[in-house]
């Protein structure tokens, strides 16, 4: 069977993925009572007397809803919410799995910003938390930012943030193995859509100088005016400060890494050539990377990363997901900030010993169980160092059975 | 313990009463390559080809979203989301346990009529029915019908229907029993809200001539301009054709049967007494019926049925809901409409075989496991004869497991 029939029979056989089961029976009069009317009646009462109580006697605390409306799938592009639904099904399958999160996929029929925004914003009093799912940028921007305004939970773009942690995690550990730190490196990075974007945010809380975003245009610098929009426009006052122009090409030439999120086949080895010593490149293109791991090493690229799972140091997001989710929500987070994704990148990073850290493993195998342990905590940590969590003591937490 | 401090406790240790999980497992690359990406991609491109195939590789076929703005929870009134929560849960669980639906509780912030049609209408590509729960009247009218309109899939308010078809179950029974037809009975339903309204609706379409409907000013008649929404407006054409006034009292007299769905302790033996001979009552005001069933049958009613699970003939929704949308999902019906719902009556009342019948076994009892097949397959059938039916072969249809 090839790939595709492999795919589609599984799907067909497993429908969904995943399934709802109840936790409790109901085979007495006495259960029906207690389960449904009238005892159900005692803490619908104690919720509203205290609405915190909402995370002591429902699933709130540890359900997460997965949200796209259908607008960029994967690569598929606008498909539409229906023909999304299979990945927001696996992403919940993969919360469950990786960190016994309940996650329910929705999949939304509002194409329009405002109207997607206002149906996420009434979902609120059922969910702990809102994974924003395969959106198409720049609305991606905009929804993500009037729902962390708006809700009391953490709203959390995978697309962007999930990519933008692992791929800081790949690079704390590269920057190890060149011996430099990217803090002081020239860091270009081609994509502005969701991944680019979130990305360059990150390395620009982390304090990193020179940091330059591409877009097919070229570089994007204080006063450009070809093919803007509001989040390159913010963008371009806060990256770029040499305002370097021109092509990709032109603006690799001495950099240290080169971030790759949108264009296969975009990168050669004369541009490697034109790069500082021990180049590092994340090549996340998919399926087809920017450049070939081959090749990029050919030409003296020292650690390469991609998206794919049959190379090394494969940028996945599940990494991230399910640890930063699952600390959020054990400490009840009210957000998930920059300090949290910083936590979440180092954690992944460290679980690598500087001893074992080679070229081709800077990035921790997607399966390995230890990841959503060590994530999840330094989250939880970085919550409360941040004032983000709203519960202090593991005692009053939420914790999930079995990790 | 007291009822309800064991009701909190099961609660608290089994917040939410449902969970998700997963239908496959995720333990190489491979299953991960499968489920998620790039392999999903594949039935998304179906999906995207043919919009019906979503049936076949995603939980919509066997999902249905449980609904509700928390406006009217039980009998506490307008208490909010949040704390309509732990009500919705519960229904998700029965659906689960009674009729292996896959049902997800969606407590929704919007307490304003059109807001919430929008947000559940955004709803419609994930799900494949909607539960509406807990929503008060008239808003719930107004509601269930914007949303039959724009949806393909079922919309059902169970607070109107899952009680009329309950009622109308244990009607058809209690005839048999006092040798009466339904249809030229004179019968009386006190309250006109999400309950009164329906079992009113349902009986209409029955064919009853003689139905009159009051709410807490007596008797709704045609020209009446005290307290009258739309849907009293409405029925007030098609009701009460020999223009009865005054109050409830007032009506009874000479009637066959009385349905009261509000007010508490409203029915008293004199009014009994005024009725004609082998009267029957539902009274389903909660906890406290309209009149106590020893009292009424001291009075000589023959048949008396009540809300509550401590006496004889419970009107449960639970005998409903479960088969109805089981049904209505296994022949992918557009909409559950009034045939499906007498069917749904007569499966219920023909499950207690005639020998079987007395005054105070005209209900089946709600954990009797034998309703909900027999109510899907009524429901399916009615499906497809009233051409409601999207399938109509049993081997297309999305069939549940082990009921």
């Amino acid at each position: 069977m090839t790939m595709r029939e492999k795919a589609l029979e599984m799907h067909k056989q497993n429908p969904g993925k995943i399934g709802t089961h109840s936790t409790i029976t109901v085979e007495s009069q006495e259960d029906l009572g207690l389960a449904y009317s009238p005892g159900v009646a005692e803490p619908c009462k104690d919720i509203e007397e205290d609405i915190n109580t909402v995370y002591d006697y429902t699933s709130k605390g540890n359900l997460v809803a997965v949200v796209s409306n259908g607008s960029a799938v994967l690569g598929l592009g606008n498909i539409g919410p229906e023909a999304s639904l299979p990945v927001m099904e696996g992403k919940a399958l993969l919360f469950k799995e990786f960190a016994e999160i309940d996650a329910f996929p929705l999949s939304i029929n509002n194409k329009e910003v405002d109207r997607f925004i206002e149906t996420v914003k009434a979902l609120e009093p059922t969910f702990g938390g809102i994974n924003l799912e395969d959106i198409k940028a720049p609305d991606c921007f905009v929804i993500e930012d009037a729902l962390r305004e708006a809700l009391n939970i953490p709203v959390f773009h995978d697309d962007q943030h999930g990519t933008a942690i692992v791929t800081l995690a790949g690079l704390i550990n590269a920057m190890k193995l060149v011996d430099k730190t990217i803090q002081e490196s020239k860091i270009v990075i081609n994509g502005a859509g969701a991944a680019g974007v979130a990305v360059t945010k990150l390395l620009l809380s982390l304090g990193v100088k020179d940091v330059i975003l591409c877009d097919s245009k070229g570089a994007i610098y204080e006063g450009r005016t070809e093919r803007m929009n509001d989040i390159k426009q913010e963008l371009s006052h806060v990256t770029n400060r040499h305002q370097e122009k021109g092509t990709l090409e032109d603006v690799m030439k001495e950099s240290d890494v080169v971030i790759g999120v949108s264009a296969p086949d975009s990168i050669t080895e004369e541009m490697i050539h034109s790069m500082n010593p021990d180049p590092i490149i994340f090549a996340m293109a998919n399926p087809i990377p920017e450049i070939m791991p081959e090749k990029a090493k050919q030409a003296g690229v020292h650690v390469i990363g991609t998206g794919r799972s049959d190379f090394p140091n494969q940028v996945n997001n599940v990494l991230a997901f399910p640890g930063v989710f699952r600390g959020a929500l054990d400490v009840r987070a009210s957000e998930i900030n920059e300090d949290m994704k910083i936590a979440a990148a180092n954690a992944i990073a460290n679980l690598i010993p500087e001893d074992d850290l080679e070229p081709d493993y800077v990035i921790p195998n997607p399966l390995d169980k230890r990841v959503v342990q060590a994530v999840s905590s330094a989250v939880a940590q970085a919550a409360k160092d941040s004032g983000a969590a709203k519960l202090h003591s593991t005692n009053e937490a939420v914790k999930a059975p079995n990790i």
